[in-house]
């Protein structure tokens, strides 16, 4: 199944697979884009704000864009030309994220063949709690293109 | 020289030092959370939207984010609660990318000795185009606290 802008209506939802971010993953990732003492050393991070060691925010949402990417079969793939994110709580070395999607509008273009259509992505742990809320507006084409 | 509250005020400006973003890590980085073809594959990107084989916005954000977080030594760490993000063109393997960040307000919290301070953060490749234009909030101890 492929997903052209038709079938991006309004209302529609999706959901991802579940899936565990992986502890080394976590050090890796902060190591080399986010490397603050709260996501590489479980010491300094009780000392922290977050009062334990937890994954980068910039994490979270790349891990967020891999799920995305697996569970909407978008034509021409997933492009989004902006997005507004929060995090309402960190993620942790471990914890297993899934994502709850869902069609907010789509605008076709007056021009050409395509649309933009913003979704709305929660990333959920594994008690359901949301540690990103995004809304992203995707490039997508239309069927007849 | 460590940044609190009462040293991000209004206007104030910081510049990151440029970067060249290494081509193994662009194919890296989207093998692991953007694995499409156009961030891939040579030939699969010239048939996509981008013409070209080009970065994952994502990547280019957490590359942002490694380049802030050595620019901007805020006491306690660069901790963001939210971001909006636009990505005006992509980032090719081998751009060299620098920051101009402008602080663009402070609010004290009202009941605890720090606060949240807005910055506009411009990603500039070598041509001096802007790739990502984000703004972030982050949360900063006061002097005091």
């Amino acid at each position: 199944m492929t997903l052209f802008l038709e079938d991006l209506t309004p209302g529609r939802r999706f959901a991802s697979d579940a899936r565990v971010l992986p502890p080394e993953q976590v050090t890796a990732f902060a190591a080399e884009y986010d490397p603050q003492p709260f996501h590489l050393d479980d010491a300094a991070a009780r000392a922290s704000l977050f009062g334990e060691r937890v994954a980068s925010g910039w994490h979270t949402a790349a891990f967020t864009m891999r799920l995305l990417v697996e569970t909407l079969p978008v034509a021409g793939g997933v492009i989004g030309s902006g997005v507004e994110v929060t995090w309402p709580q960190p993620t942790r070395p471990g914890d297993t994220l899934r994502l709850d999607i869902e069609v907010l509008d789509a605008r076709p273009s007056a021009s050409r063949p395509r649309g933009r259509v913003r979704l709305h992505v929660v990333t959920r742990n594994q008690h359901d709690a949301a540690v990103q809320i995004m809304v992203a507006e995707l490039v997508v084409p239309a069927r007849q293109a």
